[in-house]
């Protein structure tokens, strides 16, 4: 199933062409047969067009066909805690053997259309953490999604809504940041790794010393997300306007939406109450005001367990740009791997039954083994939208989220060649490209 | 603060002018100050404006420049139990005397943009129904609101949603529409009341005998609506592909979102599952397909007390086109009203405290003391959108949940005149017309 690196035919440009591609407005090229997508294979960058027909160190073309397919952005999975069989979030004290795990889950990966991944690692004790986040630096290699940094979900959680996490380990934060480079490290193997490192911290902001330290988190270039958390509305504007910008999967270990006062979620409906009327400017009949700007991100795991197709068609509804698809894949994600029960942490079993994976004996969903391409196409279908714009969940919204719009998430010149084709009829992922080289290909 | 029917200067043509007017496609004339609307007074009509330039006989025409105000249609509340001191579901056994009362809301109603609407009957015992309903067959007259029908809500509702409703009151249909027909009455009186009459009924789909009557209701001409239910999402699917078309007073009086089973709310973002995916066809960014058909309508009380402004835009943008306005407004509704415990009936008082009603010694609402016209200034602050698009939700969407969009809730050639003016600035109603006559305007 996965393939080794290809080379291009030679180092001129590549030149995509006759395809549904997602270009950077949301749209689709009017007359998909004459659109084209410049690539530079060894910068690994997408190029304009115009200025590389006029540069004569890159004239030669190679004209790639793709037969009406659809040419998106490369997935960007934010919320991932390892597949095919490695789990991020164990350590056995050799980074060498991290590092490997790390580079086989980086290319078995490709297979689903991710190009670019945030290990993700759920609440642990702060010694581990401070022994894998080192490692987990930003890493492209050759023939393999990059990893771009961490994303800690723990252990500065709600008690009462730990999902899967261990309780034993769940804490607060009395002295604040200082807590958290205690926890995370500080300097540069810690909360302060440079740019354009990922550092993701999933917070709850009712847990002591979380709220006032979110405005400092920021200014480091830490991007603090909303989760595992029972915070009701007032606290998660609060947080929202202390300068957290995601919510991590939205629906699951956090409160209910009750109408009254719809907790975390509700952040999907929020406006500034305080302005005038909105006045009349347009002669378009105008439905949502995506100008407007402060409403979070949010993960959504769209693979048909997690939250029902309805929940998942409203919130995706309610803020349609700040959607970003999430797999939160579990280690037994692995289209190979039987049914069965599986040990993991602290004692505790995980049962795989077909794309769910429960506790032990429970009905408490730990993580899931869809693989966000599936998500893409879930989410298409549930709330009626064609797949470009579905994919854009998985690949833009998840750049701008991150910062890291300007590189990754569009196609756009300058950004990185990070591609993934995808069936014109069922969306299935057919090939995937990194930095300009095809990685994968389905067989 | 009421006037009395205004006649226009000559039975020839008005023609408003110089407004933001929303137009049928929800958008504003590219240029206001050009933009004219014809009016046939002595028809009560809308009229094309081409036509009327080449008609003799209405070749008179007076030119009501509005100064840049948003004109809309008239606002139409199919959720009303009474106002200014009138309770719909009170009779004393004399015809007279409700009739009366009738006429006297009707028109003191106008000042708040309503020119039609469904009075509400909560529930109540059969005799009741049998007694009130033949008196609320349509009702159009010179210097009032337009009854269009009625709306019982009750007493086939779930005895865990009751709200403020009577719990010895409600009831299951073990023979399902002959137990309707023995409450409501059969025949012209009841029932069978004809067209136009609007005659809706809120239903919980889980009461016995209720699921398997909707279509038989539906082709009698009832607007089934689904309310005061405990219903999960299965149930709420069925109902609303058994015809029911409309949610009574989303969020309120049914079971919580829950996002593994969000219940009616999640009607708000049902989509057909069985469909292949959504095919690119369009090179504009799409979010949302309006064009489904399927999902129902929602009555929203945006009163700023049912539900949070947050919750508000959150339904609204899940279905913007479903979203009808409804001011579930109280007798106590009236401005000239002293806060204060007032009696209701069997035995009940309410609380009335600024624009909130409870029951007495509780914190259960008692229906909304709020005129629609500030509901609509409301959801286009909650959900920032201007402000006539949010009058469409008091207006456009109504008319088409009933049914009743060729003849109400836009203004186009054909439909009857009744017309808002409303302030650019700050949404307050300025004016209100019925049937191509002015009925009340701002002193």
């Amino acid at each position: 199933m996965p393939t080794s690196t290809t080379s291009s035919a030679s180092e001129g440009l590549l030149r995509f062409t006759n395809c549904l591609a997602l270009r950077p407005d949301g749209s689709l090229p009017s007359d998909p047969t004459t659109y084209s997508l410049h690539v530079d294979p060894a910068a690994g960058k997408i190029v304009d067009g115009q200025s590389a027909f006029f540069s004569s160190s890159l004239a030669f073309t190679s004209t790639i066909d793709l037969g009406g397919d659809y040419l998106v952005p490369g997935f960007i999975d934010v919320q991932i805690n390892g597949g095919y069989g490695v789990d991020f979030s164990e350590y056995d004290g050799d980074a060498k053997t991290y590092l490997d795990a790390l580079d086989l889950f980086a290319q078995r990966i490709l297979e689903t259309g991710v190009t670019s991944f945030v290990p993700t690692i759920i609440t642990q004790n702060a010694e581990r953490y401070r022994e894998i986040l080192p490692l987990l630096a930003p890493r492209s290699r050759a023939g393999q999604a990059s990893s771009l940094g961490w994303h800690c979900e723990g252990p500065f959680l709600s008690p009462h809504k730990k999902g899967a996490h261990c309780s034993s380990l769940i804490r607060d934060a009395p002295e604040g940041v200082r807590t958290l480079e205690e926890v995370y490290g500080a300097g540069v193997d810690g909360l302060d790794m440079p740019n354009p490192a990922v550092k993701l911290l999933t917070l709850a902001p009712e847990v002591e010393g979380i709220l006032p330290a979110i405005p400092e988190l920021v200014k480091r270039g830490v991007t603090v997300s909303i989760g595992h958390t029972a915070s009701g509305i007032d606290t998660a504007q609060a947080a929202n306007q202390a300068g957290a910008r995601f919510i991590t999967h939205l629906f699951n270990a956090m409160g209910s939406f009750n109408h009254r006062d719809p907790g975390v979620i509700g952040l999907l409906g929020d406006s500034d109450l305080d302005q005038p009327l909105p006045v009349a400017k347009s002669t378009a009949p105008t439905h949502t005001d995506e100008s407007r700007k402060g409403r979070p991100y949010y993960g959504l795991i769209a693979d048909g367990f997690h939250s029902h197709p309805c929940s998942v068609r409203m919130a995706y509804s309610a803020h349609p740009n700040g959607c970003v698809l999430v797999s939160d894949a579990m280690p037994w994600m692995d289209p190979t791997k039987p049914d069965g029960v599986y040990p993991w942490r602290e004692g505790q079993n995980v049962t795989k039954l077909g794309n769910k994976v429960t506790l032990e004996g429970t009905d408490t969903l730990a993580g899931s083994v869809v693989p966000i391409s599936d998500c893409v196409t879930n989410l298409a279908r549930y709330a009626s939208v064609p797949l470009h714009t579905a994919a854009l969940c998985a690949s833009g919204n998840a750049a701008k989220m991150l910062g890291l719009e300007r590189t990754k998430g569009f196609l756009r010149a300058g950004g990185d060649a990070d591609l993934v084709v995808l069936d014109r009829v069922t969306g299935e992922v057919k090939q995937t490209w990194v930095a300009g080289r095809k990685v994968w290909e389905r067989k």
